[in-house]
């Protein structure tokens, strides 16, 4: 019996692992394109300002240590051709130029994404990337210390691009931020938006928002981008303006894609094709606030999907004795310099268009007794269902991001409504935070905002 | 319309200021024997050593504050008796020796716990304190400057005595730690304990479990502390050795009281006395895990109590109107030097006691992506009900204890399964955390547990 994994960042290596661990016997092969496999593509961004130290360090795996486990790595190898019926492949050594024909019994898609250069005027300068790859921070890493740029401008304002931002800025190197929106991190309401813009030029970084990048402008290197009527002088730029799923194999072979653009999987991540699955940033799932289908390409659910899929894949197209991958609920956090920003569940503006009639709640509080020493701000948002009280989504901005918004995601998960928030008994000592949670405080708040609500109902009955 | 709290810590002013934002134009009157009301008594521990900065700071509100919101605070009064039926109480003003009488419409009772000091030989003596209230701060304190002392003893490793060996240590004195269980945190589980001890050893703090206090001994002053067959030199001692609810005043008046020996309440805080409630460290209520009665005197807890029993005192004893507060997890957390120490729900040995199969899973994991600068190790341990997988009890120790924590008791409190835990969609940034939470890790770790339990079904079938 022979499983083949083709894509070996999060989710294939860790098909692979799961696999060897549940059959010691079976064949395992991965093929990946990147010389390099398992490597934590999340840490990217801070090996540019050398936060993270060295390359090596976001390899969390090498072939020879598959090899141990007597798992076969082939890497530099693209899988060009799929036959779902014959359960055949046409492989090319990218290093030789040689092509081959391998068979599978099992097969795992894990071919993940990649960055989406938009097609702009000079994005093939000299001193234009993007950032998906090791290679992409290695050739980043090196036109930095070969040109030492005074100036960079970052496009687009998502997380990878502010994440971007903060390490240019952290090598000296002046930074403009342009975002084609009004407003940077778009997935969060207004609010939030807002203390981020405000934060960054703090940190004296430039924010261009509402504006399109028209033009990279120079002469075989880049020396300006033109933004609208106005010129930035940079010569270095990194884009970060959104990444696609690498669904073409795929989809050639017949594959379902969903509306999201990414291959469509059941919740034991099988694909349409017969003993063929797909996990990792090249499928869509489900978001379980809304059941509607999501594209949420994140590296810590690729490795949990590759928990799933290793196991099934293993186990067999139609056994029951499986793992299930239910969904996501869009929960993400990242760091731009000194603040934390986080969301799960949906925003205002999503839930108002998933058909819910919300509720809202937003407060500042702090991440610790205010008595204590070292207390950061902190602003919460709970967005709620006016039907039922149910938590559909959670911001939080400041310190203890990541804390508050996994407490909301776990209270999500668990289908939690506002009065349970409010009552819930989570962890106290002056040292971790104030005697309230600031998801205690703002569920408060949402309580009231309820109560106010029964009180118009109330006064015009 | 009068409501009167007896009380004035964290249950009584919050259930006064909530209930004068329910209603602009009751009266509300607070009696408190300390000087002070509205204490932060969680930070009490910090007072010592001068990391939370003057006592001041801990007072979250002064009495002038509340009488702008007109609400009435007499401070240095105890509550002699109450009358039920009459609605009347007795008041002793602790400064003049005055009585008077008072009356109600509406009663809560809000009189917390008091520490409790052993009958040891020498309790007496000068340089012995107990810890509970500013007063007890403000004689430490005095004690620490006028006599200088070089060595310390500190009776009792539960939180208390952790926190306190802490803060006597950051003054630079010598202390001694002596439990007479057989490890610190009674509460948690042996991997804990063992923790913990390691880590005041490595912080030169002399522990002493298994270790009874049989004298204090000296002339006046305290000199040494008898522990079995040895002598610990010691010029101070600080007992922590437990607390207990503070019922007397209404089981005088016919309050039940339940086997915990606090204060019996229903959902909405009621006592068995009418237009009486109740609230706080003075009050049972219900483990939320095994549905039994339960007594986890807590300020955070307490500060929840007072939010519902001052919305429903307000309300009326018999309105439906209301909010309920429908019990803990036995959530906790504390910090003893560079360690966090978080629990919520059952310990392994508490989940046996209650009845439930359980099968557990433990790991060492870290707080950070490995590759980021500042990890620190994690442990976490979960305990699941082996019937059903939901999860019962977490335990944690190490860097971000207090989120891992609070994860898990909002998971608890959702009814949250193992399979859930490995899925959950936790925020993953690398600043922030491993790219799978270790509360994920744990999870899998309980998974192979639970598959373990099924094959030995197949295998016995």
């Amino acid at each position: 019996m022979r499983l083949v994994v083709i894509g070996g960042v999060a989710a294939g290596t860790k098909a692979a692992s799961r696999a060897r661990r549940v059959d010691p016997n079976l064949g395992i092969t991965i093929y990946q394109e990147e010389p390099e496999i398992s490597i934590s593509e999340c840490g990217l961004p801070y090996l540019i300002s050398g936060a993270v130290g060295g390359r090596d360090a976001l390899v969390a795996r090498t072939p020879e240590q598959f090899a141990e486990k007597d798992v076969e790595v082939l890497t530099r190898h693209r899988v060009t051709e799929l036959d779902p019926k014959n359960k055949r492949l046409l492989v090319e050594n990218l290093e030789t130029g040689e092509k081959f024909e391998d068979s599978y019994d099992r097969l795992v898609i894990a071919t993940g994404a990649k960055a989406v250069l938009p097609p702009i005027d000079g994005a093939g300068l000299d001193g234009v990337f993007t950032l998906r790859f090791l290679s992409d921070t290695d050739a980043i890493t090196w036109y930095v210390q070969e040109h030492s740029p005074k100036k960079a401008t970052v496009v687009g304002g998502g997380y990878i691009g502010l994440e971007v931002a903060e390490n240019l800025k952290e090598l000296g190197i002046e930074v403009s931020l342009v975002e084609a929106e009004g407003k940077v991190a778009l997935d969060y309401g207004p609010e939030v938006s807002e203390k981020i813009e405000e934060h960054l030029k703090e940190k004296d970084v430039g924010v261009y928002t509402g504006s399109k990048v028209e033009e990279f402008m120079g002469d075989g290197r880049v020396r300006g981008v033109r933004v609208g009527e106005t010129e930035l002088e940079t010569e270095l730029v990194i884009v970060g303006t959104g990444i696609k799923p690498c669904v073409d194999l795929a989809e050639e072979a017949g594959a379902e894609v969903g509306a999201s653009g990414a291959i469509r999987v059941d919740k034991r991540l099988r694909t349409s094709l017969r003993d063929v699955w797909a996990a990792g940033d090249c499928v869509e799932t489900v978001n379980l606030v809304t059941g509607e289908a999501t594209w949420v390409p994140l590296g810590d659910t690729a490795n949990q999907m590759g928990r799933v899929v290793g196991t099934n894949a293993t186990r067999g197209y139609d056994s029951e004795d499986i793992l299930e991958f239910p969904g996501v609920l869009g929960t993400g956090v990242f760091k731009v310099f000194d603040l934390g920003v986080a969301k799960t569940g949906l925003s205002e503006e999503a839930a108002e268009n998933a058909g819910f009639a919300v509720v809202t709640a937003a407060i500042d509080s702090a991440d610790k007794a205010a008595y204590y020493a070292g207390a950061s701000p902190t602003f919460v948002k709970l967005i709620a269902d006016g039907a039922t009280g149910r938590l559909l989504g959670a911001e939080i901005v400041g310190g203890n991001a990541d804390k508050y918004v996994d407490i909301c995601a776990t209270a999500i998960w668990g289908r939690l409504s506002y009065p349970d928030l409010v009552n819930l008994d989570l962890a106290y000592a002056p040292p971790f935070g104030p005697v309230l949670s600031p998801i205690i405080g703002a569920a408060s708040v949402l309580e009231g905002e309820f109560e106010k609500e029964t009180e118009g109902v109330r006064a015009t009955e």
